[in-house]
């Protein structure tokens, strides 16, 4: 086999090598069972090319912690080599950028934010991003094995998935006068020397909730993030889902109270106008800001009231989502989010007033866990779940 | 390579048949240069493969007809040979069953229905559909080449999902003394000696629609349906989507109007309670069935006015649903349809009140085309794109 490079053995192993590399960086850590369900190979034939790719270094086994092995035997898992490659996940939110970075292990390396501006120019929030990648790399990061960029952005990625594809083997970009966010995915691959996707950052945060938060590893999740906008986004047997034109999660532009305020969308009494932190800032009255408003629950009576009144909006919107698409979890993030049991509780009856009767007992909701990096996140999943890199391995091309 | 049918290469070859066959088998026919877009195989490996495929008579080439070949050289598309498998499906539905065949070119061989009293048992149904698929197979249907029977069933499904797992291999099933809903894998897998593939009708009727109907080739498909019952399907990314415990695609069951009358599923205000054929009839109090108000438009105000008011709340409940999953094309099937204009008019009217502005003039609101062969047809496509059977060519592990 050694010395068969090209061969047709040496081919064929190599189909069954990149099966196993993909399973183990789609899922992260597997045991060796898991491994075998998932790639339809017999015990035989694993054994063979896992013992192949963890002398090749590819692949490690892993012990569990003595905390997980409870009785009998421990389970020994498989994972990619946390060095086989890395990827960053970088969140251009509204004033801010987060960027997080992962192993091909799934292990999170590390992660980091600085906020900015609102105006800042998108040559300037890349530099930023830069900055704060190389902190990340000062640690463990190593650029080398860089395998992709993932990209959260604001709003609707119609033009952006597009640029990214222009930019497939483009290291000369043509250099623009003033970079605008269409040239976020050239400006990244420039930086970074790896391929670049982009999705919006809302949805990539529904992803993230459901590989590594509060829904890790549920095919069919529903998550809804009220901040001072109000969106989410959807998975869907185990995949994000888009939509057409991008256009899908747009749960804070679904009509809450007919005949309502208008919305920045231009429509009338949207989700959003309810129960976004401004929205609920404003029916309060009172606090200067989120913090004060949270900060005097649950002892200010009309706080409790506004909340009550925004749970019960977002459960009536919710339910609708849930009738329609019927997700096993639901996860409630954003920072309005930490309002916790006064918001939950009336979002949850509203909620179940709403569901079919045989859905009301198996309504999952749950709060998001993995916080403002979540954008970052969620980037680094799609790479993970989606980049060609290593999926193709060898090219289907050189297969022949 | 024809004396090497075990060895390495031969192994390899057939890794790439089964890619193009699995396509054309899920696709239906291709040209040459789809073929290898989506199989990311070589001009020359594909050429190859496919001559093979054509003389072994697995696969056929055909010219398109005069009226599609438009300018230029015609373009031969390539497809499954029509006798190489075919699939029934069954739809049983409240007082009919309907079932129809098609090749695994994705050729209709035909259709039969037959209507029968609410209260036939199981066994007698399954009967019905036994006489029906046989009158079809004195025509050009061929039970020895079934590849799988697909069964659409009203209701949730999940108990039934299980049963069909059961059924794997079973060929001698233990007989009940009374065969209930749950039986129904066993006792159709008996009757034709195919695996069983089982889903809920109306969401089968979306999938169809997103495969033969009014959104034909479309990746993401909203489908509702205005009949006896108020329900509907998700096609996400060119798949079914099933949802957890697979309750997905129950727009009926969406509030539509908060307090209203109590739905048959125990929650009030259903879209189900003002939508579906029953609630018109009842609101209009003139007619005496659905015939004789679909008779009576567009010249009666009262039939005029009830339909605005109901298109008015469908388009409500459509809004809410796009603006959550972001389709492509959103489909109306169901008898009530078949109002035409007048409704589609208020449904689209409030569609667009209620959708983002952004995507206003993206919503493509579309009639269904299928009928009442949907559910039918709908099943044969999910045998089409989720059965194991052909995909595995040879089994996986007979590739080691």
């Amino acid at each position: 086999m050694a010395s068969d490079h090209q061969g047709p053995l040496a081919r064929l192993r190599r189909g069954h090598e990149e099966l196993v590399l993909r399973l183990l960086r789609t899922h992260g850590p597997l045991s060796r069972a898991e491994l075998g369900r998932l790639s339809g190979l017999s015990r035989t034939t694993l054994y063979d090319i896992v013992v192949a790719l963890m002398d090749g270094g590819a692949v490690v086994a892993t012990a569990p912690a003595p905390a997980e092995r409870r009785r009998g035997r421990p389970v020994e898992t498989l994972s990619l080599h946390p060095e086989a490659g890395q990827v960053i996940g970088v969140d251009f939110a509204r004033r801010a950028v987060h960027v997080a970075a992962v192993n091909v292990a799934h292990e999170v390396i590390g992660s980091a934010s600085e906020a900015h501006s609102a105006g800042l120019g998108w040559e300037a929030r890349a530099d930023l991003a830069e900055r704060l990648v190389a902190r990340l790399a000062g640690g463990s990061l190593r650029l080398g094995v860089l395998s992709g960029v993932g990209v959260g952005v604001v709003g609707p990625v119609d033009d952006l998935s597009a640029a990214a594809e222009r930019t497939e083997g483009a290291t000369h970009p043509k250099p623009s006068p003033a970079p605008t966010r269409a040239d976020l995915p050239v400006l990244l691959r420039k930086r970074f020397g790896a391929p670049v996707l982009v999705d919006n950052n809302t949805r990539l945060a529904a992803l993230a909730e459901a590989t590594w938060g509060a829904a890790a590893g549920v095919r069919d999740v529903l998550y809804l993030r009220l901040s001072y906008g109000v969106g989410g986004g959807l998975v869907t047997g185990g995949t994000l889902h888009r939509g057409a034109h991008g256009l899908s999660g747009e749960f804070g532009h679904i009509t809450a109270e007919p005949g309502g305020r208008r919305c920045s969308c231009g429509k009338d009494g949207c989700l959003e106008t309810v129960a976004s932190i401004g929205a609920v800032l404003e029916a309060h009255g009172g606090a200067a800001d989120l913090a004060a408003f949270l900060a005097a629950l649950p002892d200010d009576p009309a706080a409790v009231r506004v909340l009550e009144s925004v749970g019960t909006r977002v459960g009536t919107v919710l339910a609708s989502v849930y009738n329609a698409v019927g997700p096993e979890v639901t996860v409630l993030g954003g920072e309005l989010a930490e309002a916790g049991p006064v918001l939950f509780r009336s979002v949850e009856k509203a909620l179940r007033a709403h569901l079919m009767p045989i859905s009301r007992a198996r309504a999952d909701l749950r709060s998001a866990t993995l916080g403002e990096a979540a954008g970052a996140l969620g980037a680094i999943a799609l790479v993970l779940h989606e980049s060609p890199l290593l999926t193709h391995y060898p090219a289907p091309d050189s297969l022949e």
